[in-house]
């Protein structure tokens, strides 16, 4: 595998969706073969898998389908649009990946990391991220920019769903101490600007040191 | 778990659907409480990820999303359908169940019968079927069987399909080694009455064994 494959991970509202377009488009006008993209991106299998996953009339579904459907839609993602992006050579800057199965399926979920781990596996063979950008945010501010992004008035806090994405933050906490070398972490509680020239002085650095 | 799982499983062309439906029926006649199933079975989540596997157009399709979407369907249907049945006592036939995913994905599309064991372990949890009433049928008499069901003429043998099935069919028999205790094998190349007597008499030895 010739490219490099980094993930960018974390919390909602940590900010990852914003500046890896821009860092990306940027790192492109400076010459870069970066690929920008994210599940499903386009992918017209991983899209109607998604669109079960996503539609809101499924309320019954089960969380282990839920994962199943996850790992479906990643294994077709990866074979159409990463794969072939890594052997031409290029850097893929790629909006979520196994972690947030993980910390999402396997650990607020409740399932269990390691055995979603072991649908991903089979999902993307050895394919794991050469390295992924973690962008740390308390749970708090993140959900408040989610709210203040949408111009929304911050709504009562539903404890369920704060308690959810506790578990979400705590179980990343738990795959930076499993993969220590593969995670860089970022402090995303500060301003945009500053979270954005640490992400890009970080992925330089592993682009240079490659 | 109070009731009993029993799968029906084998190659194309040797009469576990006809059979299934037809001693299902026989037998609640006499009173047994019996539940005849298949995947999707009308659960609503299954449907829409059958819809993406069945899809003619999604020729794109890899094999290790199929196996997936497949895991995936059976877990919905599995939750929704056997699970109540089983707890509530039922008898549960089920016409394919996860040796046919061992079979066509796991052995006869070469990804490797473990690997979708593992997958289809984390969509089933510890619910394996009880018995599996294992219908052995030479290759060409079930091919031939499926194109004298449809009126249609024999077609000149598509060599790589032909393969395909023959794969399958070994894949079924390595299962049957695998798993000696759980594989009831039924002579299924007989006429339709005796294999249905057969796999009548097989079943409630199954039931009064239990």
């Amino acid at each position: 595998m010739e490219g490099l494959f980094i993930t960018f991970e974390g919390p909602e509202g940590a900010g990852k969706t914003t500046i890896l377009q821009k860092l990306g488009k940027e790192l492109q006008d400076e010459g870069l073969d970066i690929v920008m993209t994210r599940e499903p991106g386009g992918i017209r299998i991983a899209e109607q898998i998604r669109e079960v996953i996503l539609n809101k009339s499924n309320t019954e579904m089960d969380s282990r389908t839920e994962a199943l459907l996850y790992a479906a839609a990643r294994r077709q993602h990866l074979v159409e649009r990463v794969l072939p992006a890594l052997e031409k050579g290029a850097t893929v800057l790629c909006d979520r990946f196994i972690d947030s199965s993980l910390a999402y399926q396997g650990f607020a979920r409740g399932i269990g990391i390691d055995e979603v781990f072991a649908i991903n596996q089979f999902a993307i063979k050895d394919v794991m991220p050469d390295a992924t950008i973690y962008f740390d945010v308390p749970v708090e501010i993140g959900l408040q920019r989610i709210q203040e992004n949408k111009g929304r008035e911050v709504n009562r806090l539903d404890l369920e769903k704060l308690d959810f994405h506790h578990r979400v933050y705590e179980g990343f906490k738990l795959l930076k101490e499993k993969f220590p070398n593969r995670f860089h972490q970022i402090d995303a509680s500060r301003e945009i600007d500053q979270v954005y020239q640490a992400v890009k002085e970080t992925i330089l650095k592993i682009i240079q040191g490659k």
